[in-house]
């Protein structure tokens, strides 16, 4: 079966569908990272999104496309990171039933954030196999509609526009990044950045830990992640058939970096920004900032993807 | 010699003068928060000004007020926080020597913050005495203006311009609340706020370890700052003579918390609001989430007054 991909005029759909339900968020810059990197950097801050991280988008914009049918059954998901509460509060403010299934080793910060936003939580085993059996038993039960947190077409088209957004504001940039997990953000990046125009480079910025997507990249199959070892654990995941098929069309080049440097970034940012980001949208600057020579005097825009940090556990 | 007071209308001049100058920042809103002190709250993030912190206000309606021999012979104080970054970047904007005072053990970090802005650093002993002897005698060699970081006019009518934007942006708040430690902020807010409207409250929030405002604001004289412990580093100092005037005049309470609702307070800004702001910002919501039923229902403005703080070094 032949994938049917994302354009830009799906993504221009979704932000007419999904703007008075998302925040705006705004673009920051600092004339000391500017000074430190010699570039000029716009920080698109999806930290500021509902939920604490553009999932929300991707999410809003999957409902919002279920017809009225699918609609009355619900919604359901596999998940513990933040495609969880974006579903959930997504379901909650258009009046639709979200499951989240949950292993049961998640901290209950967690599974009180899907309860908050009144999602039905669901806890099985920590393991993959099932959490995909119980979904499967919620599907069958419910008739609920799934939405993969990544490895679907209205996710990504709701991904996809922050950079619309980003390039409304700023269309002069050179260089777009976004870092990669799944590739649900980057596969939308791309596709709107690309579509907008063409000579913008898209690049996504990977922890050399859970380097997956790098590998696929290089090897033109996908690499699964195994024993991923990084900070950032917004992108511990591997991509999956969607993801992987717009990111080997529509993506220039992925750049990994070690930890110390992902650290250093996020400080950055919070020090100079004022702003807390999570460890996995402080790898776009750490790209940049190991790779000074290649990245001077570009303006690049750079997706911070989130802020859900439990600062009380972290280290610096 | 009796005090001359600022006004509503130095504010407004005081704005006009440096708005150019300055980051006119948001104001944020969180709904959650809203939920949790069932009030409205109006969050002004000062940590998103210059040098991270309302100083630079001040600072730069200090500078910019001085005749032209003044500016030629420049300004010195002596300061180990915030007002010595805000007044060494304001004067090499406008091209004018700035002079710091810093006793030897100030962090590395402080001082080079303050030499980064072109400032010129001068150590001295840790001793208020050594600080004063040390200006005092730059001041006889060079001619220069001291600054004071708050008991001067013109500082204080630059601090009172980010209630003028709050107001000018939410004109309908029943309370607007502001850190109390010398002053300087919380005698231009209160400024600022009764000259629009006088139905409008102003409440200053102390750390309980550093209560010497709301002592001197009970007995109706300065009551000095003795062993200050709080965790709120921007608040160890004493009113003086100008601000304790205008406080006396025009603040309606004071209100003290102790340490552990701070950093709840504070927690509870970053992991919501997603912004870093220093202890002594987080002071305001504290104050009210120890007293929501005084608070309940109310629209209220909350200036934060900066976002510098060495996260490396806090323990939450």
């Amino acid at each position: 079966m032949s994938l049917i991909l994302p354009e830009l005029n799906d993504i221009i759909s979704a932000h007419s569908r999904i703007k008075d339900f998302i925040h705006k968020t705004p673009v920051l810059t600092s004339t000391l990272i500017n000074e430190i990197t010699g570039a000029e950097l716009f920080f698109k801050c999806e930290n500021f999104q509902k939920i604490g991280a553009f999932k929300y988008r991707g999410a809003t914009n999957a409902i919002l496309c279920l017809d009225d049918e699918a609609k009355s059954k619900g919604v359901a998901t596999h998940s513990s990171g933040n495609h969880a509460q974006a579903l959930a509060l997504a379901a909650k403010i258009n009046g639709i039933e979200a499951t989240i299934v949950m292993p049961d080793n998640s901290p209950s910060v967690k599974i009180n954030a899907v309860r908050d936003y009144k999602g039905n939580v669901v806890l099985c085993k920590p393991t993959l196999e099932a959490r995909e059996t119980t979904l499967e038993q919620i599907v069958n039960e419910k008739g609920c509609t799934v939405i993969h947190p990544y490895n679907n077409f209205n996710v990504i088209c709701g991904q996809g526009t922050s950079a619309i957004e980003l390039l409304n504001d700023y269309s002069d940039l050179d260089i777009v990044i976004a870092p990669v997990g799944g590739g649900g953000l980057l596969s939308g990046t791309a596709t709107a950045v690309k579509g907008i125009n063409k000579n913008i480079k898209v690049i996504a910025a990977e922890p050399e830990g859970a380097n997956d997507a790098f590998l696929s990249f290089k090897k033109g199959e996908i690499v699964s992640s195994i024993n991923p070892k990084t900070i950032c654990d917004g992108l511990l995941t591997s991509l999956c058939d969607l993801t992987f098929e717009v990111i080997k069309n529509r993506v220039d080049e992925i750049i990994t970096v070690k930890e110390d440097p992902i650290k250093f970034a996020m400080k950055l940012i919070w020090q100079r920004l004022k702003i807390v980001i999570e460890p996995s949208s402080a790898v776009t600057l750490a790209v940049i900032l190991e790779n000074k020579e290649k990245f001077a005097g570009k303006k690049i825009g750079l997706i911070l993807s989130g802020g859900n940090i439990d600062f009380e556990k972290f280290v610096w």
